[in-house]
């Protein structure tokens, strides 16, 4: 049996292969943000506890948030998520940036949950907002860029949407069955539970809340009337601009939708699967006060989302839509003849990167031709350049492609010319 | 005043124009280790503090290591540094692996020091290894690698240079002064701190150490023999390599350097600046036993190093060599005629992106031309799209060029044609 030292529980080691993805997923995310006109940035992984104790909600801060007490006796956390640092930072620069900041990130993000298919301690999230803006325009955008990164990911409207709702519109309702504003934000975690717990744990749990047979009665009626936004100007706003920039078959009104995140005022979206083998993919809305919440003296009003990696992950594998990376981007093995002839083999890798080409030369002095190229076909290396006492002479190269084994000798040049025509 | 809540004391925030470095930084790195045929890696940022204990070092470990309880009571530290995971990634995965494995990775590491110029609690860090080789070709090529990147950062040998040693050699010559075996690694750990300490410092903590006068004043004259090297066949081969590898210019011999982690079994190096102003820019050497001491079964060599971001932002500024990079990189700015035209705004909008073009529509419909250029100046947008009436009727658009302010009528064909010839 071998003692050697496990990883620690939810947390993930990236070999090249899984590397891959990260870094092919990643590209995606930023072209897709880039192209909308956001600019990158990141944040500490370590942060105050007290920055998510504001308006995180209960559950992320008190159950799941990795906290402890660094040398100095300071609580801190690592971040399970990004909207804090993000409104910290832009409330800490407001008088120089020039609004509306749209920003985007790529990072990890870190939660103390229960290990399962799609989620881990660690993982990594697209967070993209757009902060200093309180027009409809800046939630279809939010909501647009996501649309484009399903396209990006070659994902369609019968595989994956974005259901959109309007915290406002239902809080309104809410306070209209006699629930006073106070426990709204309570009534919006219970609806956000809902989809977990069986019909009468949720009447339990909402008569625990205080809210008597009638009430209940009504807001489920509330949140399965689909076709409620008809009376929320902005959501028809929104809407409207969704299908003008041709994400319409992305999106769709759900009135239970609220999010889990106590912060947001408004709007509010989530990314679903069609299949509804996972409960919600990603998730956004507008936050109009947490910088203020934060301890700002000014109010910038926000709206944004983020969307980890593993889920994505998931659904694409769940669609056949798993792309298959080669994690080896070296396109030339420079084998070694000999412990003499290492010398030139060295020159050569040297002359081949220069050139712009990925070369590797062989490590190992003294091992059979062979073995060399048996190294390059594991590595998937698609040349290997040979360089015996006749090259060495005459200055040449003999390249054998790993594909077919085919050979012949040139000059470098030549080689290079084959390889660029 | 503002009770802004405040950022962790030794981490950092990225606005765009800092990310932008780090980007650039991650650039060079990634070009110039795929060019020597290494693969990108990653791991988790919490590991058991049990994985550093091994063999990191004592000051790593139980100063400056970031550790705490997780909610399972489990101790667990968050990664001073990189090489033990990778130790153990390998080890765990090395009967699927083909050896030598060449591997990179650039991210995150945490330390707790006490935050001053160049140094930080939380830092990124370029790590690249090659495990499976025990050749003095594979400890040459990391050292050219690092080399390379000098090259690529456009750092000459008159401003960097890469100071090498030998373990092995060091520890010969300390035996033959009568120190035991098991003393060596305590004074490797003192000549570490000789440049750090006076010179009367020294003798103390050499005598604490239990060495006599002879032995102290042997030590200070082996560690400035500068041609001590001619004593190791092993050395004089590494050098002969980069030699060949056209590095010569930037390495030299050092017989002080010794490296703090534990883990080192022979050749040693570091990246030094000439004027002095840092003490060290980076650091790596040959680790032959750290598998076996995170508990493998198999004994897996390696050789590397690790280099991080900040240091090396403070010797490009001392010398001027500091990128000047714009974090934008949106090339049109559409501009919002009126609130019924937003929808044509809209629509150009994403054609110029289909094209290939990063580009912002303005989010606020009623906000005036000239404030909307004005956004485009701050924010270094080149072009500006505008679309009034005329231009939706004739189906054109007028391009405004932020630089000169000039302006032309064009179909959006006639302009994305401007932009790629």
């Amino acid at each position: 049996m071998s003692n050697l030292i496990q990883p620690v529980k939810g947390t993930r080691d990236f070999y090249p292969e899984d590397w891959a993805f990260q870094m092919w997923f990643y590209e995606k995310v930023k072209e897709v943000s880039l192209s909308f006109g956001f600019e990158e940035y990141e944040g500490p992984i370590i942060e105050s506890l007290e920055l998510y104790a504001a308006k995180s909600g209960e559950e992320l801060v008190k159950k799941q948030a990795f906290t402890f007490k660094d040398q100095s006796e300071k609580v801190v956390a690592l971040r399970p998520e990004m909207t804090p640092t993000l409104a910290r930072m832009i409330a800490q620069k407001s008088g120089e940036l020039t609004f509306p900041v749209k920003w985007f990130t790529f990072g990890r993000r870190f939660r103390y949950e229960k290990p399962q298919k799609g989620r881990g301690r660690e993982f990594f999230q697209w967070d993209a907002d757009i902060l200093g803006s309180e027009s409809p325009e800046a939630d279809a955008e939010a909501i647009a860029l996501a649309a484009n990164l399903y396209r990006k990911l070659d994902l369609t409207p019968q595989e994956v949407r974005i259901k959109v709702n309007d915290r406002a519109l239902l809080q309104e309702r809410l306070v209209s069955l006699g629930i006073p504003e106070e426990k709204v934000v309570a009534v919006f975690r219970l609806i956000d539970k809902k989809s977990k717990v069986s019909e009468k744990d949720f009447f339990e749990m909402a008569e625990k809340e205080g809210l008597n047979k009638d009430q209940i009665t009504a807001i489920n009626q509330i949140i399965t009337e689909k076709d409620a936004h008809k009376d929320s100007p902005w959501l028809n706003k929104v809407f409207d601009l969704l299908k003008k920039q041709g994400c319409a078959d992305f999106v769709e009104f759900d009135p239970s939708i609220v999010r889990g995140l106590e912060y947001y005022t408004r709007t509010v979206f989530e990314g679903w699967d069609i299949k509804g083998e996972f409960r919600s993919i990603w998730g956004g809305g507008r936050y109009d006060n947490l910088t203020a919440e934060i301890g700002s003296k000014q109010r910038i009003p926000g709206v944004g989302f983020a969307m980890g990696d593993r889920v994505i992950a998931e659904i694409l594998r769940a669609n056949n839509k798993f792309p298959s990376l080669n994690p080896n981007k070296t396109r030339v093995l420079v084998t070694v003849f000999s412990e003499k002839l290492y010398e030139k083999s060295l020159e050569i890798g040297q002359r081949l990167r220069t050139a712009g080409l990925n070369t590797e030369v062989f490590l190992e002095v003294n091992t059979k031709l062979d073995k060399q190229l048996k190294y390059a076909d594991r590595k998937k290396i698609p040349y290997a350049v040979i360089v015996g006492p006749d090259e060495a002479k005459n200055e040449t190269v003999t390249v054998k492609k790993l594909e077919d084994r085919e050979q012949k000798t040139y000059t470098l040049e030549e080689f290079l010319e084959t390889l660029s025509s």
